[in-house]
């Protein structure tokens, strides 16, 4: 695994579903697909000095495992934990026990939504928290991270 | 993976502890295995001319992907959540997501038990719901979504 | 009264409103009226080998004193009490209070509507539960009902 | 309607599914029927110089116009009513729109069963509540509304 | 049962124990009569142009039917429900599932009372809700009723 | 400040955000005005011999020193506490605490829309509450409130 | 210590702050004291051929300790533990740690008063409970564990 | 008042208590006072083409009088509505009531304090939200304010 | 605005509708003014060597406003926040965000009233609390602010 | 017993755990004991003309004795109920069966600690409360009582 | 009283009911009586180089006075709080106050019981908790509270 | 895989986050590793007489599937679900499931922790729980396991 180094390095983390971004109902969700995203990410992060990574996963464990071993290699993390963020207090946890800051983010404003996503177990172990404007919400998160690492 | 064909395909998905059928306790559970209710499945689809594939798994990610993919090769889902019905924001969005009409059953009767398996958070997101009718609520749960499809 | 007989014989009873389907909002809810159900669940009970009688009524205490009869003449229930469903004890007690299986069904997917609609005093007493499929959910329950009466 | 008189007199009411009692099951309620314990009231009442009327229904509405008439023949009523006890606001508004006394009893120890028993909307407007002791129950809520119509 | 005419045609339901009113207590709830209310709601109705029907029942079942009755003969209705207003889903599916337009009034202010009378099943299935004047809550209903009937 | 006199007098309050009416979304609000019906009301008022004021804040505080002030010159007040209804104890206990009878009005059904709109700190010392009928209500108000005084 | 003879014996405990009864506010709670209460209910006893001995204390230990050597002495209790009812989870688990049948009484219908006196943590493990008939509540609990102990 | 123009107008709008941001325990809050924030967000707006104006209100009317006024002269709101987050439906109302799009920000992570102020009745009608960076998420709120108004 | 002194000064705030005490009913309330409870205060103060002036307000803002402005010229705060006591958070930071101790009072006992005045906002961050007292509330109040500032 | 003279005589009851005043962490608590506390009250008590006697016990029972006793020989007391205050119904019930005034006191501001010491079962049968200020609430507590009984 | 010295010396108290282990229904609670379990706990003290002292009582304040007197005697605490656990705050203001570290056990499990069994007051001022292994939850809580002393 | 022989073997299982023990912030949560407990364990195991292997995961459905695999190679689990102690009805699935002998361990006193940590899913499903000391809790299981076993 490759070291941090001097410049700023960053992963994204999507949790569950966000597979399916653009794959389907463009019409509803846009046109832009995760890897889209992702792209648009790097992009930026090139535009900003920071070497930014990505990861999707359906699966709460996978996602642990890569916030511990994100210790190794980035500077710190924006995730969106998708529907994990109402109910894993493991992930939570593995938040808290990594001294990575956190930058919590959505692409929906939760709560328009049901009850139940109106709370968060994960926000109160991140830096802080941007929701509500589409993918454009990663690119507020990602700056939001790089100037708490720089402040 | 085989791609959707005209006839009709169906996904059975057994969540959580579900392999753990008819291997012990008999007298309680019966001696009919998981094996056994697939089986049994995948013969009463044939009966009712639709192709039946069943998968198991523990771990919630693992079903999420199944989902997904499913998409690709099935017309519709039967999905017993097991303990996950009353915890998973993310298995619920990933019903929601994709475009499978999708039917919920339990083999035991969840409103005779303890309080907190008094909801679902996936009912909502499906079609509709058999409950307490042992492994005959798969095979209601099948005859169900096939009657959805064709209407 | 007649007597219950070797063939089985089922008693399905709707409860409040019940009888206004069909006759108003057709593009709604479907121009199938409850005679029309009635009929249709006869039909399929003949094809079953079991007689099936339907009533419906608006009061709770009548629905209460067919279930008390039903010991006389029927083996099993199919029950969907509407709004009796979430409010009446006395309704949950005259079905435990008789040693008929029943089993409780609905035409929408109660999980998708008001909060005070998700929770049942009934299921609990029941045999199972079928509900979402429209007038279908009538046609799995009486299948389930008679499954389990022969099993 | 007979007019009250100067002698006591004094309304049995019984609620939902009281008319089961005896009938069915008698190793566990016991092979007292609702007719003998009415029977048995009203010797009781004899012995107490009291006329002792017995009532039962599985109707709501008909529970309240039996209490509203009684104003015109009794002094007071003693009720179980059964599942309603938990959901009746009617059945507590009739009750306390009538100027007589009345005694709440139950025949079980409904403090023992499901926690939706555990409250009464009925107890804060009867003179007290008698519970738990069988059908022994209704003897002392008659002894209760005598001697309090006495004092 | 006479069909509804050009002239508007309302009916007043009144629930649970309003019987009661002005027979007894009078210097508490006054002599006004159910009678006397029913009266000068014709006299009202009159005055407006109105035909003015009343019922009173105990029974939710009755009132139920008379609801679904009413499409044929009135193009709106008055409804005390009394106790019922907290405690019927049946009540209120009756009402939402009939076109006809409706008005919830209450003699008393049910928010200076007990807290369970604080909830009202009912006002989401109405026009609108009028509470705490006394008699002059029919008058007002009804003359709300009109007014949107009008409109 | 003008004095009460002996013709009868009544202050009309709008809360927070009904200076809004009808200056936007007509096709939804309608065209009316804030000042098209505090002219009506007037005229109204005219025909129902009382003098009648309106005036309408967007401050709580605002709002409780006017109540405060209406003891001097009205006989009565019509209030429609905006968003403040649900949350304003100072609002509540400011009725509470001066002489005036208050009634309670609402343009919209509170109880078709969020739950948080479901309950009033306010009509419990209201004498009554009218809902639903959109400007209506304030006439129905104020017809409620003259009738009040005047019984 | 005496041992349980042949006839049957029964103790009478009073819980906290019974011992005010009588001593003061005569026309509100009648001018029985405790002392009068034990001496009608031991002349009671003798009556039923019961010996009855009444013990009170402010202190939920004594009335513990009083319970478990109750086994030694007694057949049975009658209890009123005032306002250890709501709160005394230990209480509770003396009743159902000895094998002794147990009746709570109430003078007061606690039903009618603050809310936390609506819940009993001693109920459940009793046989039944009397409340809300003044002193006369001990004389039916008496009359109920007499019949119980002597079915 | 000053007329929207071509170029974009962003009201940038402080609620209770942020006024004394900067001129009392420096070491905790930094050095920053209201006004440094504000003359930043002005330089900033002019960086991305905007005229950024901003105000401070103790006073929950006057921010609702600004939102008001805003329609005339802005093209969207920043707002951080300090305590009046978690109690004012009137301040959510005139957010819901105008139709400037609005993005809710907070300096702290509200989600690490008091469970009071884990919930807003603000961001359900806001485009998104932005907590827990400091000073700087107004500018990450600004920034996403104007990338939502050029989508 | 004057400056602190070396004298202690101590500012007295009233909330809503304290305006209103010894105008209206003084067979309740008494004869006493908020006039002459200030009088009485500033009495109290120069017996105590201390300047004690005193504020009223309707208005949320008012107070907050007046609360920062405390800061130049009081060394603490005597606070009755009337019905703002359980609804503003913004009155709460306000307290908390300046250096002043700050003592609660009120003139009721506000557990004996309606339950949402048994929670207060305002308590945890004063120094203490007096309530229940009448305008000795005040007294005792200003009483432990002088004792706690020269402790 | 000592019986009540002509000069006023306060008991002060210290409940659980007080006694462990001063005797450890000084540096957290203070120096004071609680030996030197009443003595302090003692004095002040003579300054301003009644006895003052204290008492501390750690049994629910005891204190409710001494409450019950106090009758006899003072006209008032002090209590800080320590834990007991948020859990025991017995002593809110002995402080409401004696005629005694009663004032409720706290050392600590209980508001600011656990949320279940945020309800006080007590307060609403005390005339009033002081909390916060350490030993002073005793000797304002004392203050209040002797005002309130010479009032 | 005996002072500490400088072997371990461990007290270990018994809450309410405990005296009345093994004395009854021994096929369920086994034969162990408490003073067996203690004459056990001595021996395993032996073993491991403590002195170990059993006291019971079903007396809250007995038990709290017990525990303040142990700061001079032992260097820690074992306890089973019997019914106390859920429902006592002073108890567990006993533990918090003394500066000696205390293990709490349990016979049973308590969560699979009665719901208000599965809070505990105590646990969060103990050192930790053992529960669920019968007797021996008392040599794991001396075993664990040993280790933890001897750290 | 290895089958069960007659000599005690004990599966202990770690769930998600329990690999970052030791690795950092050791001056908060010490220099063991989980290799080092594990590697205690084994020796305590060997000191006992039983073999105890260890395993970690992050993955729900991991820990799930060993504890099925279990069956076939251990007598007994001791098992810390970490955060999803609080969440994951499928893991208290599997352990009811299979019909091993659990004991769940925490390192931390949870109860000293934020409220969602006070709710144990796990513990009713297991024989016994022990938490709060550290990785000595392992120890202490362990210990109460094997017990268990031999008993």
């Amino acid at each position: 695994m490759a070291k941090k180094t001097d410049s700023t390095a960053v992963l994204v983390l999507h949790g569950p579903n966000l597979n399916l971004l653009g794959t389907r109902e463009p019409e509803t969700y846009g046109h832009l697909t995760l890897a889209d995203i992702n792209r648009d990410l790097t992009t930026l992060g090139e535009a900003w000095e920071a070497r930014v990574d990505s990861k999707q996963s359906n699966h709460e464990g996978q996602l642990i495992d890569w916030i511990h071993e994100a210790r190794e290699e980035y500077h710190g993390i924006v995730i969106n934990p998708g529907g994990l963020t109402h109910t894993s207090v493991a992930l939570r946890d593995a938040i808290a026990g990594v001294a990575l800051p956190c930058v919590e983010v959505h692409l929906s404003n939760v709560h328009k939504r049901e009850s139940f996503r109106h709370t968060s177990l994960v926000t109160a172990v991140c830096v802080g928290s941007v929701l509500g404007f589409g993918p454009n919400s990663y690119a507020l998160g990602l700056r939001a991270l790089l100037d708490y690492l720089r402040a």
